[in-house]
């Protein structure tokens, strides 16, 4: 039994979805750990994390355009907009999905499904470097 | 200590949840682990899981009805709807709902509250197999 | 390599968040566990937990008015109510945020970024105790 944890940064460029799966595989591969569960956590409150199709773009294009609609820009009773008008949206846009993913391992491996990928989810318009931190426990 | 992994599948029938708690306790009771933590993971992106009311079925009747309010099949701007008007939206459930939940294990049980049952959320209308990975890690 | 669990109570009065990152990080600290993972569940349907930004209460009270406009109390096809207003409505924002937070421990501390604490989201009126259980596994 064994754990392992590390930490990685990735660059974003504006709103949208990152693909970090070989990130988080890369740690799990590093850990040398065969049975156990990986935790990957985004260490800020206006990004996310969402595990998401990996297949068609289409499915991802869908997913901004719907936040853009469920969590608007402009509702009357938003206080916390002193950096911007995607500043109190990305807090909420982050709770409605996940700041951390937890996949297990067995055989070495990540038990995603084919069609899944893991992404960061920027919910900011300016550039922004995202720090990500992952453990895996197991033997 | 020691690290326990098991996958299962289920079979759904449309749209709806589906109770998979036995499930995952029978795997949490397989691994021996007394202290430690259970995750479980649907291996898809067109459904989810969700820890749910377990008492009143009416109170999944308003799950199931609201999500249909939140994400209606209907907005204008989707565009990855190859698969029928339940493929966009089988994603952005997904996305507001999660991939895995993960359960404290204390004294050999999962530490549910009372009212608290594991839920496989179906987005799809048509019948599908769901493959579900569970891995168990403590001691 | 060892494994962890507790279990702890707060009070809440009537909706809103509650910081709960203090004791999260008080059962890791218990632990002596230095690399692992940190698990923290409610063991209720009608409450939740969500990371936020834990500078500026202006951030949470707009979680806590999105919460109003994204469920409000008076949606038509509602039927489970039997316990008022905000019945139903408990049940569908817990499911919206989070039951778990899976936090990452490296050198001995919570992986949380510099902004983020760890909130209890109470979703009814009336004043409640709420039980959370925490497991925490590495070595």
């Amino acid at each position: 039994m064994s754990a392992y944890g590390d930490t990685f940064s990735i660059r974003t460029s504006g709103k949208g979805t990152y693909d970090v799966t070989s990130e988080v595989a890369g740690v799990v591969e590093a850990s040398g750990i065969v049975t156990g569960t990986a935790t990957v956590m985004v260490q800020h409150t206006s990004c996310s994390l969402v595990i998401y199709e990996n297949a068609d773009p289409s499915a991802r294009e869908d997913l901004h355009q719907f936040f853009e609609h469920l969590v608007p820009e402009d509702l009357p009773f938003y206080v916390h907009t002193y950096e911007g008008p995607d500043d109190t949206t990305s807090h909420l846009r982050m709770a409605l999905t996940r700041t951390s993913e937890v996949i297990p391992v067995i055989k070495g491996h990540l038990q995603l499904g084919t069609w899944q990928g893991v992404y960061l989810f920027e919910h900011r318009a300016a550039p922004h470097t995202r720090k990500l931190a992952v453990s895996v426990v197991g033997g």
